[in-house]
Parts: structure tokens; C-alpha cells; sequence
């Protein structure tokens, strides 16, 4: 749960396909460190059984501008450019890391079902949002979980929102009645304020304006 | 590197391959702390590039009696009880975790290659320890760093010791002239000592006496 629009969604639809949902947040010296505030807000509205934040060894992370505060955030890059290179937001082996930690609460709880909101239409370059990637995941995953106890245990990823455009995560997060004037999307927030020129906060407008929708969020200050 | 047989000769291994050599361990909260001095000494001892100690939220490894102190770490277990279960000392989801750690810090470094010490043969029933495990994660790693600009990029998971005995490591180890004296496999030391009793100790323990050596480490005060 990263506080922005994709996972928002994601909670909501899982509620809807009634699970119990244990919410999972990761600390790794992000510069938006608001959207850890945005997590749990959604967190709390959503009543989720429980909700963790990871705190990850920040050092490992260095060398992204999300982590890097040295490295300037692009700004007002075209959809172009946000589509076809790895950005310097990339964060190294991001999803499999926090992933891996998914998989290790899981087998804590003896659950079997992981809702990632990675999103491959606008996945803004990164590998590890790609169907083939989670497929891979999934399939490792279930090997690593098939004890003596339990060989024929599965562990299931659900990426409902991999195919959709924002603008259709945003449809279908506002018919199931989420109030996104609580999540925060932006890469490198002004104080507590989205900087509306980020890839994801150019992202985010630009599905809202396709689903002809007004962001109840813009301009919202979130200082605690 | 855990400080143990396996790690170190794995080092030795990579090493004998001239590999660039960067070591990592992890303090996880387990009970025998004693066991990242000793990969410090082996990771001094082989001159390697960077060793990086990766401390990671202690509190996700609670349930298991590596790193629970209220539990018991199992003592004097024969060999079948130690292959056929899945022993309370398994970590959840613990090498899909490091390896995963291993996958970042290898983009950060531009390297291809991942050695890891895992064992089939003797690998206690953890089922991350398993052929098919490995080679799953070795397709999720190369999916998850292929970008636009390295499509063709492949990750490489060297696990020379999945199929040999203990007696065959350390055999390999003493060809390659590793010091063994300088090594700790214990779950439960007494202190710095060894106990002799956990499953990790009578692997050992088995294994020197199937390769017709010594252990230069028995009784050993590892006391820093």
C-alpha cells in the first residue's frame, strides 16, 4: 500500500471479492515519505485487519532519485518519454524485494493470495510491473512454499489493475466508492503538496482527465 | 555468507571461477549472531571486495526457533527426522528474501551473477532450498532486470552445492584450501562454542567424519 491511486484501488478490490486483507506498507528512505502517511489513512478507511510498515536498509536503495535526494525527480516529461526508458525513479529489484516480504507474512498467516497493483499500460518503464515478470513471481513463489506438509499448496498473485489504463483504475476504484481526496500519488511532494509535474502525478491527471473526472486531491495540503 | 561450511566454500568456488567477489549477509534477528563473525573473518580471509551486512525487521522472522528464543532450537535429531519435516528453525520465505536483496544490490553493481550455498541433499526440508526452486527464481531475476535498454540482459544463479554431500563440500573446501577452523555452523551456540546437538551441528559433524577429517573447529571459543 503505497497511499496512491493503483493500490488505493486495490484494496477496494479485494474487499469486494471479500478478503481479508492485511496491508503492507515499505519504509526505504523514499523522498515521498507522505505517501507512507497516505498508506495508512487508506489503511485505516478500509478498516484492514492489519497494517505493517517494513522498514527497509535505505542504503541499498541509493543510486534512484526517489531514494537519492542528490538526483533530481524528472519533470514535464511527454508520455513518450514516460513510457519507453528505465527512469531514474527506477528503484532496483524493487517489487521482487517487497514481494519476497509478502511471501514471508503470507506463510506467517497461511494465506495463499497476494494482490500486487502493479500496472503495465503505464508502468512508466519499469520491468518488474510486466505480466510475464508477476507470472514468473508466482511460479517461484509456489516452489518456495511446497513443504512435506503442504505439497500442493499455491500461492495466487492477483494484478487486477495490470491491463488498465489509470483511467480505468479510476473508474473502477469510484464505482466501488473510493474516496481518492485521501491518497497521494506524487514521486516529490512540495512540503505535503503533490508537485503536479512528476511522472506520477502527470499520470495521475492525465487519468482523471480521461475519465472525466476532477482529482478531489489536487492542490491538497496533507501536512500531518 | 553465513560463516558456515557451505557460504565459505562457495566463496572459495567463485573465487577459483575469477569472479569479483561481493559478500552478503544478513542479521535477521537470528539467535546465533556468533555466525556473522564468522563471515566477517571468512569475508576478510578471502579478500573480498565488499562485505555488506543487510539488518533486516526482525519482527517478520517471529515463529521460528532461529530467531524466537521462547522456542527450542530441536537437539540430537537423527537423519531421517531432519530430512522428512519442515523444521522449526525454517525462516519464512527467507532465500527468496536475500536472494531478492542480491538481485538489487547486483543492478547496483551491473553484475549477472549470483552465487548461492544452497544443499539439496542435506537441505533439512526447507523447500527454498530445492533444484526447481532456484531455477524458478533464476527466470523471475532475468525478467525482472530486462529493460529497454537491456533486453537481452540474463541473471545467472550458480548453486555448485545443490547436489553434492556434506562430506563432498568439505572435500571441495579442503582441495581449494579453505580454512575450516575459521568457520561456525552452529543454530544454538553455547556462548561462542558450538553445541554439537542442533540439526546444523550433526550435519557437520556427520560430514567431516564421511570426508575422514577433522573439524579444526570443534570446541572452538569463537568469543570475539
Amino acid at each position: 500500500m503505497s497511499g496512491g491511486l493503483d493500490s488505493t484501488t486495490l484494496v477496494a478490490l479485494a474487499r469486494q471479492q471479500k478478503f481479508e486483507i492485511y496491508g503492507l506498507s515499505f519504509d526505504y528512505g523514499q523522498r515521498h515519505i507522505a505517501e507512507l502517511q497516505a498508506a495508512r489513512r487508506v489503511a485505516a478507511d478500509f478498516a484492514v485487519r492489519e497494517h505493517r510498515v517494513i522498514r527497509l536498509d535505505s542504503a541499498f536503495f541509493a543510486g534512484s532519485a526517489l531514494t537519492d535526494s542528490r538526483l533530481k525527480v524528472p519533470k514535464n516529461r511527454s508520455s513518450e518519454a514516460i513510457g519507453n526508458n528505465l527512469p531514474i525513479t527506477y528503484v532496483p529489484a524493487r517489487n521482487t524485494i517487497f514481494l519476497s516480504f509478502a511471501l514471508a507474512w503470507l506463510e506467517l498467516l497461511d494465506a495463499s493470495d497476494i494482490f500486487i497493483g502493479v500496472n503495465a499500460q503505464d508502468y512508466s518503464g519499469y520491468p518488474d510491473c510486466r505480466p510475464d515478470y508477476i507470472q514468473a513471481w508466482q511460479t517461484m513463489a509456489t516452489l518456495a512454499v511446497q513443504d512435506f506438509d503442504k505439497p500442493d499448496r499455491t500461492i495466487r498473485i492477483h494484478a487486477p489493475l495490470l491491463e488498465m489504463s489509470k483511467a480505468q483504475i479510476i473508474e473502477t476504484g469510484t464505482s466501488l466508492g473510493v474516496d481518492y481526496s485521501r491518497t497521494l500519488s506524487c514521486y516529490d511532494p512540495v512540503g505535503f503538496v503533490a508537485c503536479r509535474a512528476c511522472d506520477a502525478c502527470l499520470l495521475r491527471q492525465k487519468g482523471f482527465a480521461e475519465a472525466g473526472l476532477t482529482d478531489p486531491a489536487l492542490g491538497t495540503d496533507f501536512s500531518p
